[in-house]
C-alpha cells in the first residue's frame, strides 16, 4: 500500500511538471479526436438519411440496410474510439473507474454492433426474387475479422482485469503482462474496424453511383468525406497512443497494486 | 564509450535469457511474416497475370493498370514490410548497419510506388473517348493520404537518423525522443498503406465482376485472399512491434551513444 502511494504520488508529479506545451497539445489532440468520432458518426446520418430515405426494419430492406452503416460506425467507430480515448482523458479518476467506464462503452458497442450485423444479414437474405449470398465479399471477410479480433478482446479483457481481481494479488503479475498486449491488440482492432468501414463505404457507393462516381457527385464526395474522417482518426488514435506522456502508466499502476 | 558497452553487453545478456518458448515464438513470427509480405505479392502478381493478361506501358491501358496493383503491394507492403521486419530480424548485426539497411529497402520502394502511380495516372488521363477524372474516389485520397505520410516519414527519418550523425552527441536526445514517434508513425502509414490497398481491390473487383462477385467466383475468392494476407500482415506487425523482448531498445541504445 505504501509502494502504491509512491507510484501514485510520483505519476501526479510527473502531471505537474507537464509544461504549458503539453497541456495545450494534449487539449487539442483530446479534442479534435472527440470532435472526428462524433463528426464521423453524424456524416453517416446525414449520408443515409438525406440519400437513402432513413431507417426502416424488415418492411423495406434498403432503409433497413441503412442502419448497417450507421450501427458500425456508431459500435466499431464512436462507443469503441471514446472507450479507448477515455484511459486519456480520465487523467484525475480512480483507475477502477477508468476501468468500468472503458468496459461500459465497450459493452454499448455489442448491441449496436449486433443489430448492424442482424440488419445486413437480413438484407441478403430477405432479398426476392433472390437472396444474396452471405459473405462473399472482401469487406464481409474484414468484418468477420474485425468481430471477432472484437470479441476475443472484449471477453479476454473483462475476465482478465475486472473478474480476476476477486484475488488481485496473485494475478498482478499476470494482468500487468497482459496490458501491453491488450492494448496493442485493441488499437490493432480499432485500425481493422476502419478498414472494413472505407471498404464498405468503397462498394455502398460504387454500387449505388456506379460510373457517376467519377464525376464526383455531392454523395460520393459526402461518402469520401466520411472514410476520410476515419482515416484521420487512424493516425490520431495512433499518435495518442504512442505518447508516453499522455499514458496514465496502466502496467506500472497494476504492478503497484493498486488496482 | 565505457557506457555504451555495458548497455550492448546488458543487451546480449538479455537475449542469452530467453527461454525456448520466446525463441519459437520469435521464429515462428517472424518466418509467418515473411511468407505473408511474399506470398501477397505473388498472389498480386497472380491475379494480374492469369486474369488480367499482365503488364504494359502506354500501348494497352488495361495492361498498364496492372501495374499499379503490383507495384503499390511490392513498395508499400513487401518492401516496407521487410524494412519494418529488419529491426526484429538482425538481433546481432551492429545497428548503424540495421538503419542503412532500413533506409535502403524504403528507398527501393520510392521507384514502385512512383512508377505505380504515374501507371495509374496514365490509365485515367490516356483513356479514350473521354479521359476519366483523378482523384475521384475514397481509395484515390487514402492513397494520397498514404504517399504524404510515407514521404515525411523518410524524409524526417532520413535526416533525423542518418544526416544527423554527423554531430552525434549534440543531436543525441533529439534522436532518442523521436524514435518512439517514428515507430508509431511508421506503423500508421503501414496500416494506411494496407487501407488503400483493401479499397483499390475492391473497387477492382467490383468494376470487372460486377454482380457476378456475389457467386464468389474464382477470381473474387484470390482477390479476397490477397485482401485477407494483406489483413494478416497488420494483425502481425502490430503484434511483433508490441513485443517488448523482440525489440532492440532503439532509445536506449541511442541514449548510450552507440549511433
Ligand atoms: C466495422 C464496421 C463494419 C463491419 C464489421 C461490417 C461487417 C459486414 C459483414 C460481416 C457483412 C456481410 C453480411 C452478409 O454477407 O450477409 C457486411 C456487408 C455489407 N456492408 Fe458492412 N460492415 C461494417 C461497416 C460498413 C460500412 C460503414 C458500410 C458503408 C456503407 C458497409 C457496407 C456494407 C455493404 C454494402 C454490405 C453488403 C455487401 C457485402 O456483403 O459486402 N459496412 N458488412
Ligand atoms: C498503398 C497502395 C496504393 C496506393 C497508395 C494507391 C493510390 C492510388 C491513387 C492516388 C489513385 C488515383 C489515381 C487517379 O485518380 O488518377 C489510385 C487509383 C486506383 N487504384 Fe490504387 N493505390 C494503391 C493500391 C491499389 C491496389 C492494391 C489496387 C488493386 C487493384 C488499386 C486499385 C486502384 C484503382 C482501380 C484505381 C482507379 C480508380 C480510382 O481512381 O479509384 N490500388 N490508386
Amino acid at each position: 500500500m505504501g509502494k502504491n502511494k509512491m507510484h501514485t504520488h510520483r505519476h501526479y508529479e510527473e502531471e505537474n511538471e507537464w509544461g504549458c506545451g503539453s497541456w495545450l497539445e494534449y487539449t487539442m489532440v483530446v479534442v479534435l479526436a472527440s470532435v472526428l468520432l462524433l463528426g464521423s458518426l453524424a456524416l453517416t446520418l446525414f449520408w443515409v438519411i438525406y440519400y437513402h430515405n432513413g431507417f426502416a426494419w424488415r418492411e423495406d430492406l434498403s432503409k433497413q440496410f441503412n442502419l448497417h452503416p450507421v450501427l458500425m460506425v456508431a459500435g466499431f467507430i464512436t462507443f469503441s474510439g471514446f472507450s479507448i480515448l477515455l484511459y486519456r482523458i480520465c487523467r484525475c479518476c480512480r483507475r477502477i473507474y477508468v476501468k468500468l467506464l472503458h468496459t461500459v462503452f465497450h459493452a454499448l458497442s455489442i448491441p449496436c454492433v449486433a443489430i448492424g450485423f442482424m440488419a445486413v444479414l437480413d438484407t441478403h437474405n430477405l432479398k426476392r426474387p433472390e437472396a444474396i449470398p452471405n459473405f462473399y465479399s472482401l469487406h464481409s471477410w474484414i468484418g468477420l475479422v474485425t468481430m471477432g479480433l472484437f470479441a476475443i478482446q472484449f471477453v479476454v479483457g473483462f475476465f482478465s482485469f475486472l473478474v480476476l481481481l476477486c484475488c488481485e494479488g496473485a494475478t498482478s503479475a499476470f494482468r500487468a503482462a497482459l496490458v501491453p498486449i491488450h492494448a496493442s491488440f485493441g488499437l490493432t482492432t480499432f485500425m481493422l474496424a476502419i478498414a472494413a468501414c472505407v471498404t464498405g463505404l468503397t462498394e455502398k457507393v460504387i454500387f449505388t453511383l456506379g460510373n457517376s462516381y467519377s464525376r464526383m457527385p455531392e454523395e460520393g464526395i459526402i461518402v469520401n468525406a466520411i472514410g476520410m474522417s476515419l482515416i484521420a482518426l487512424a493516425i490520431l488514435i495512433g499518435y495518442i497512443l504512442q505518447r508516453d506522456e499522455f499514458r496514465f502508466r496502466a502496467h506500472v499502476l497494476i504492478r503497484s497494486g493498486d488496482l
